[in-house]
C-alpha cells in the first residue's frame, strides 16, 4: 500500500538520482530554449506509449524501435517543429538527430530516443540542431534549474511549463521510490493515447516489460482520460526511464509492483492534469464524473461525450448550469440508459433527477462553476462502475489562438 | 431518371398541392412567430426519422407513435421550449397539445404530430400554447408567403429561415412531382440522425412503407452528412407526407421510386446545406471529400472526423491552408491506410502528396478559402469508394453564441 506521496515543487525529471538534463535555444522556436535533453548516467529500461494515429512522425517510428530494444539512455525533445509529413527526408533527419545525440554523448545511436513537436510540414532546420546538440550536452546538470530550463524547453503553445515530482513510500518497498516528469500540450489533446510529449524517470529499478506494463496501465487511467479538443496529434509519446538508483527492486508482479502502478499513475495524473488545466484557451479545469453504469467501459465513454461536448464545454466558459446540455451529451454517447433513472450534480448540487429538473439556487450553482476547478457528475443508477474524464471549457482564446497559429 | 429539377425561391411547405401552413406569434420566444403548424386536405401517409440521442424528448416518443400508425393530417411544431427532460408532466403537455390541434381541425388526436425545439428542462407554458392553437388554425393557408412565416417560426437561434420548393420530372414519372419543405438547426447539429427538425411535404402518391424507406435513404446522404458540433439533440426529427395531389403513383420498388428517393435526396440535401451554412458563427460551407478508400464507410468515418475537428474548423475560420490538421484529422479516424500513398486537396490545390507536403501558392490557397464555400479533398489511393461530408468554420462567434444562450 502507497503510505505516502510527499510532492515536490518546481524539481522534474532528474528528482530521481541518475539523471542529467539540459535545455538550450538553437533558434528553432521564436524565443527561449527549445531543445531538451534528458540522460541518465547508465543505459536503463525504457517503456514508451505512442500515437494511435495512421499519420505517425518520423520521430514516433524511430523511438518506438528503441523501445523495442527494451534500454535507452538519452531523450532528445525538439519544440518548434514536428517533422511530421515529410517523407524519407523526414526520416533520415530524425536518424541523424539521433546520430548527433549519440556522438556527443559517446553511446549508440539505438539508445537515443527521439521527441519532436511543432509545426507540421516543414523540413527539420538541421543546423540549428547540429549547434545544439553540443550545448544541450555540455550543460547537462542534475538540479531543479535545469529541470524548469528543460520543461520550458519543450513548450510550444503551452502557457506554463509542466513538471511534477514525487516522493511515494510504500510498505511494500524496502525504502523511497522517486518519480520525476515533465511534459507539454495544451491543444490537439485527444483521448487515444499518450495525447502529447511526457518524460518520466523514476529511480525504481525493474525490468522492461515490467515497466512497459505499469505505464500502458497508468496511461490507461490518466493521459487517456484527459481532453481539450479531441483531437491526436501525430507525435504524441509518453517515455518512462527507470534508473534504478534507489536500489528498490520490483522484480515481478505482486504488491510492491502494484504500488509502483500506483505511483506511477499519481504522477500521470499530476502532469495529465497539467495538460488541461494549460489547454488552449482554458479557463478552468473539469472533471466529470459518471457512475452507476455497468462497465467501466460505458462509464468512460459517456464521460468522454461529456468532456467533449463543444455545447457542454462552452456552457462550462459561460459558469452556465445546463444541465439540459449536459443530458443531450450523455445521451448520444451510443450507451442505453434509462434517462428517468439519471441524476445530474453540478458540484455537489443536484440539478437534474431521475429524470426531471429540480429546483436549485442558480446563482450560487453559477458562482461555483466560476472556479478554476469544478466537477460534474451523472448518476445513471443502473450498475456499480465509474469513471471520471477530465476536460477544461471552451473559450474565446481557443478559437482564436487556432484561427491564428498559421502553418 | 431525373430529367430536371426547377428551384422556386422563397417557396415552402405549401409548395406541392394539398397542403396549407401558418405561423403564429404566442409569446414562447423574445419575438416573432413561434408556432408552425401544418395540415394536408386529408390524412396522408407519412414517414418520420427521429433523435438516437437516449434522451428523447416528450415530442419525440409522441410523433413516433403517429408515424408507426402510418397516416397524419397535421405536424404542429413550436419553437422557444423543447419540452424535453420534463418527467410525465412533459409527455402529458405534448398529449394536450395534440388535442387542442385536434380539436381546432376536427381531426383524430393521433393524425397529429407534435415538434418542439428550444431550451431543455422547463415547463411547456400551456396556456400560450391554448392560445396560439386556434389563431394559427384560422390563419392556414396556401401561399409562399405563409410559409415563410412557417418557417420563421420554427427557428432558434437560426439568422434565417430554411425553406426548399423544387419540382421535379423524371422519365420514369407520368408528370412532375413537387417537394417542398423546411427546417431548422444551427447548433447540436450532429451526424447520427435527423439532426434537427425538417419538415418535407410532397405531391407524390405512394404507400407509407415506401415513404419511410425513401426518407432513410434519403437522410443518410444528406443530414447524416453534415456537422456543426457533433452534437445530437433530444428532439431532433424529420417527418415527409405525401398529399398524392399530383396523382402521380409511386406503387413500388422500381425506377420511377429510385428518381424519387433521388428526389427527396435533393430536396433533403438542399435543406441540409442551409443548415450548416447558417452553422452557430459559421462563416463559411465546406465540403469535405475522402476518396480511394476500400468502402464508403471508412470515407464517411475519416470525412467526418476531419468535419469536427476543432483544428480543422479554426484552421478553415482562420483561412489557414493547413494541411497538417487535416491528415492529423484524418490519421485518427480509426481507419488503417498508408499515409504515403496520401494526396490532400484545398479547392483544386494539391497541397500534400504521397505522404509529403509540396509547394503551393499559400496567398492564393488562403484567399480560397476566404470564400463561403470551399472543398478539401482527401485521397487515399487505396480504393474505390468516397463520400462528402459538410461541415463549417469554427468561429469566435461559436463560443460567443453558446457562452451566452444561457438555459
Amino acid at each position: 500500500m502507497i503510505l505516502s506521496a510527499t510532492e515536490f515543487e518546481e524539481q522534474g525529471v532528474t528528482f530521481p538520482g541518475g539523471f542529467k538534463t539540459s535545455g538550450v535555444r538553437t533558434g528553432l522556436k521564436s524565443a527561449g530554449p527549445d531543445v531538451a535533453l534528458i540522460v541518465s548516467d547508465e543505459p536503463c529500461p525504457v517503456a514508451g506509449v505512442f500515437t494511435t494515429n495512421q499519420v505517425k512522425a518520423s520521430c514516433v517510428t524511430w523511438s518506438q524501435r528503441v523501445v523495442a530494444l527494451g534500454r535507452a539512455q538519452a531523450i532528445f525533445v525538439n519544440a518548434g517543429n514536428a517533422n511530421a509529413c515529410n517523407g524519407p527526408q523526414g526520416d533520415r533527419d530524425t536518424e541523424t538527430m539521433a546520430t548527433l545525440v549519440s556522438r556527443n554523448l559517446n553511446i549508440p545511436s539505438n539508445r537515443v530516443l527521439i521527441a519532436s513537436t511543432g509545426v507540421i510540414g516543414h523540413l527539420m532546420p538541421m543546423e540549428k540542431i547540429a549547434a545544439g546538440v553540443p550545448k544541450a550536452v555540455t550543460t547537462l546538470e542534475q538540479s531543479p534549474k535545469a529541470d524548469v530550463i528543460a520543461a520550458k524547453a519543450i513548450m510550444t503553445t503551452d502557457l506554463r511549463q509542466k513538471m511534477a515530482a514525487i516522493e511515494f513510500q510504500s510498505d511494500n518497498w524496502l525504502g523511497p521510490i522517486r518519480f520525476g516528469g515533465m511534459c507539454k500540450g495544451s491543444g490537439m489533446i485527444a483521448p487515444n493515447m499518450a495525447t502529447m510529449l511526457c518524460f518520466v524517470t523514476t529511480d525504481a529499478a525493474l525490468p522492461q516489460g515490467l515497466l512497459q506494463t505499469a505505464l500502458v496501465r497508468a496511461i490507461e487511467k490518466t493521459f487517456n482520460r484527459i481532453t481539450v479538443d479531441g483531437d491526436t496529434s501525430t507525435n504524441d509519446m509518453t517515455l518512462v526511464m527507470a534508473s534504478g538508483k534507489s536500489s528498490i527492486d520490483i522484480e515481478s508482479e505482486g504488491p510492491a509492483f502494484e504500488d509502483f502502478v500506483s505511483a506511477l499513475q499519481t504522477i500521470c495524473l499530476n502532469l495529465a492534469k497539467l495538460v488541461v488545466r494549460d489547454g488552449e484557451g482554458a479557463t478552468k479545469l473539469a472533471q466529470v464524473t459518471v457512475k452507476g453504469t455497468q462497465s467501466e467501459a460505458d462509464a468512460v465513454k459517456i464521460a468522454r461525450t461529456i468532456a467533449e461536448s463543444p455545447l457542454v464545454k462552452t456552457a462550462l466558459f459561460g459558469s452556465d448550469p445546463n444541465w439540459g446540455r449536459i443530458m443531450m451529451a450523455a445521451g448520444r454517447a451510443g450507451i442505453p440508459f434509462d434517462f428517468n433513472l439519471t441524476d445530474v450534480f453540478i458540484g455537489s448540487t443536484i440539478v437534474f433527477e431521475r429524470g426531471t429538473g429540480v429546483p436549485f439556487d442558480r446563482d450560487a450553482c453559477s458562482d461555483y462553476l466560476k472556479q478554476e476547478e469544478i466537477s460534474l457528475t451523472v448518476d445513471l443508477h443502473s450498475g456499480d462502475a465509474s469513471a471520471d474524464i477530465w476536460t477544461c471549457d471552451f473559450s474565446y482564446d481557443y478559437v482564436k489562438i487556432n484561427a491564428e497559429y498559421h502553418t
